[in-house]
């Protein structure tokens, strides 16, 4: 039995004022499909905390689940999404999107992030229509899959390339709290709403149970949302689940305290690597880390924690990938720390 | 603020038991994607209770999600699916098998009950091969969505005409926990096991916040069984939430005494309506139930209680539906009933 | 060897004016993909015919590729199509409507036509939003499958109602030709082009080698259609074949010519078989009649003819079902009737 | 009006052969959706050149066609097909594979052909089932888009490789005849067959006026495929018109020779540019070439003649690409090299 486990930050429960507002409003008789109060509620809080009250908001159980209902209810049969090659969606969903009828482009970047230029370089190559597909959506995810965050001028040259070539702009935000807390984002959730046309709140990876908050600004892509969720099996009888969930963690800024306690714990992590001389992967400032340690470091610090080896740098070392979430403790960040100073 | 609602059994929470469990495994670390120990427990005591240590067994969040995903994990592009016309699939989950790529074909039954001779119509009309689609699998509710259920013989005819017609018997258990605790049922868990080659033992109208087990005991149908669910979206990241309730529903048949009771429950209010001497649309022995009443009591009735009218009769009459749950107490029966009694 | 076959409309290759002007163009060099100049002046024609010059022209291989991408051109994935029972897409298409992820509803009809009765009936079932899937098309044949033709009034009602109720009205026109010079037609090819928003002209069972003429009135289903045509293989390279193919028949109205022909070869066997006192399975003034026989003069009658044995009327007696070309000759017309005289 | 289009090779009609069978059999009735006499008779040629009794053949009628239907009658819903990023299926048919449902893995290749380390590639780094597609066919062309073709090695490698990783392998051949008649070819049409599970023979860009000849000679793939045929909208009712130009172009190897001129007329025009000191982009040896030319000589040869400018190369200088066909006559070659000389 291991000391701790930082293969993820979605192996605790959720939590505990998750918990005691589930106990609370349990016998209470709500109407189901998400039009419970507790579901208006976190609605209406989120509207406000993006200042913006026409947006619509819709919970659903999970991320691969967001990104193929999205995407299928934003596309034509002939238009395809672009996306980073590292992007959930184009490796880690069973072809989830092609499965909903749609090609997924996958660009080469340095750091996960899409740039206009990685784009226009996938317009530039198709234009013989109709015999090509039709780029009509780009998805970007934030944090990226390898931890990195989009700066407010990143986001903000994307939106506008995106209006200019008609393309629709859609944050996965599994991990956008951790985003937004990062010590070096200067980014706001209003920033968020405002550069792109639908992004989602993830809940799952920051002290839920599970759920992700569908958050529409774009009018055109609000329309009949409903009926996507229902038709591919995202819609909980019972939405009180997603709402009450949602609800405490919008009260009194719960979810940016989670996330800035998890980016918090890892930064202390990497402190710790980088005061021993360790290398990183990619240079990343959310709970997600990537230090290289040779073979029998890794041997020796995975005798007490859990984590993945990710990336084979050469025959002696690896990159490992270190995850921390709102449930990692002081005392294992101390535990952790202590090993590496050991290493 | 009327009394209660008996619009469905999905108005509450879950049962306390479930939020014990929730509470006391919170902080535990686990594998995600449902190979924590909880569910890997959960599914042990399945297999117990339907005898069959080979079944595979897998947790998804809801009934639509659960169809859409068995259907098209079992058939090829030019199959299709045969049901009931009043089955969940054909009209209540806004097309989500279709979505998927498959025909259902809706078949006329006086009671919601597919028998062979229903399915025999469907393959006799579709014998124009490679014109017409071809038929490969059936599906079944039971309890049907209009509150009947199937006897041990009516399973073994279709189970054995399925066989020789060589179609996969499927039956969506969403109510099954209803179906098998009815008075008037003679079908084991066991049975249902033996003689389908895939079914789901319905959570969420039984006492979870949310999820379906499903069950797969034909070996054909279980193979990468997980890379269709993945696809779908239907994986949790946090599987645990589905283990740890049917780790409690199963244990002590606490699922079994949830069904009862709604059924119970429902048999009480039945009771009353027989009494005064109140017709029904269909003779139903679970938790639905759907008597007719003249407009002017159903005005009367809708004062206190919350249901579903369900059908005109005529222009003076028509059948509403009332719907127990696990969580309906005595006393709101009691005073239902005391309602009734005055109407 | 028989003497004829009357099993189909497209036993024979082509009229012979076809082959001349396929001959004559062979070594002409043209753009592919319908680019060349023999498609634009067909599509010109065309325009002409219909007395609309804004209207979108598509020349496809046949009736259910056309009707795939149609119909998956233009619903959203949540959306379905009406049809009656006897379309050809509801049970002789083996599912290729719902492959492109759509529920098609058949409704039973008295005589293969859908009157606003039978999509009102749809609409009032699949009220429960966003649960139920939402109709937007209405698909009719004219012919229809069973040899029945839709008068002006019908269309107009058909056309009136999908207007109010914001559905789209596709007309399957693969017999066309032969709806529009029966005997009993009032509609002319303008109306149909007036009335509809999207319809085809059927080349494959009106002398064409293969083609159907898709034509789009409705601005908002013409934008991007291309795209459809390439992505579900409709396009062919040489285009050229369906260009100067409907050239040919749009010429001197040949088209019509061919069509009538067939008509009139049908009701003089219709004729024969009146005068003789037999019954029919429904009352046809297309190219195709549906007589009933007894078992005995079926088999003499297919001693020297090929035909279907549509439908068992009762134990002594069945419908078969017999069909004319543009190539039945006056002289196997004579033959025929010859024949039947003789029963 | 310019001399001649070398733009691609299928500008013409047909061989005059086919027009010819075509008159002869126009009037003779036959059997529809491919069951008629001309088409048997191709089949039981084609069977015979690939001397395998066993194979089964449809004819459809393009290559977009042929690869969605092939591709999705293979494959399950979780599984994903693997391509040069230069395959026609990735690039070139407007989604067509991912609108069945399906990931298409592009992947960069020197010379359009797939290695076994290409797709190595891909198994290497889809192994974290089940949330990674799984990869379970390989597609490649023969000649490839950009006119290279397999040695015989390199398809028994592939071929070996795919057996031993449990993938189907499957061979565009819209322009086999090319590449098998080649002048550094060293495959036989009974080699394709036998290394492959799948395959198909061209006819659009070989003389016909449109078609192509699926031929499947692994059991597991051969069944029901009729269904797709049909599901997929690519069962021409007039199949005949398939059968007869397959019968023709088999007979006394037609096909081969007109693949083999078209060959021949590319490699004088090759070498013109050759002996005038051009360089290439790729060194192909059948119907297509890629000769480099500054913009100036570009727009002299344009002048006379029609061709695609295929890349840019730099400021000064570009790819252009030349397609010769099966019609492409001595004397416009003759013309074109004079042009070149001149150059």
């Amino acid at each position: 039995m291991k000391n701790y486990s930082f293969k993820n930050d979605y192996s605790e429960g959720c939590h505990p004022r998750i918990l005691e507002a589930l106990v609370k409003t349990n016998l209470a008789q709500q109407n189901g499909y998400g039009y419970d109060e507790y579901s208006e509620e976190a609605r209406a809080l989120i509207r406000q905390k993006i200042n913006n009250g026409n947006a619509d908001v819709h919970f659903v159980s999970g991320g691969t689940q967001a990104n193929l209902l999205i995407i299928s209810s934003i596309l034509r049969p002939h238009e395809s999404v672009v996306s980073a090659e590292t992007g959930h969606i184009f490796t880690n969903e069973t072809g989830a999107i092609e499965a909903t009828g749609h090609k997924v482009h996958g660009l080469m970047t340095d750091d996960g992030k899409l740039k206009p230029q990685h784009i226009q370089s996938v317009l530039d190559t198709h234009t013989n229509r109709p015999h090509q597909v039709k780029q009509k959506l780009v998805y970007i995810s934030n944090s990226t899959e390898i931890g990195t965050i989009y700066t407010k001028k990143e986001l903000q040259e994307l939106s506008v390339f995106c209006k200019a070539n008609n393309l629709y702009l859609f944050m996965d935000g599994a991990r956008l709290g951790q985003a937004l807390t990062s010590e070096i984002n200067d980014l706001t959730l209003e920033d968020v709403a405002n550069l792109t046309d639908i992004f989602y709140l993830g809940g799952t990876k920051n002290g839920a149970l599970l759920g992700e908050a569908i958050i529409i600004t774009n009018d055109k892509l609000k329309e009949e949302f409903g009926f996507h969720i229902k038709q591919k099996g995202a819609m909980l009888a019972k939405g009180r689940l997603l709402g009450i969930q949602f609800l405490e963690l919008m009260k009194n800024d719960l979810y940016f305290d989670l996330a800035k306690h998890s980016n918090v714990q890892a930064m202390k992590i990497k402190c710790a690597f980088q005061t021993k001389g360790f290398e990183f992967l990619s240079d990343t400032y959310t709970n997600q880390i990537f230090p290289i340690l040779s073979n029998s470091q890794i041997e020796k610090l995975s005798k007490d924690f859990d984590f993945y080896v990710w990336k084979k740098v050469d025959e002696e070392n690896s990159a490992i990938r270190l995850i921390t979430s709102w449930a990692t403790s002081d005392e294992v960040v101390e535990e952790v720390v202590k090993e590496i100073q050991s290493l």
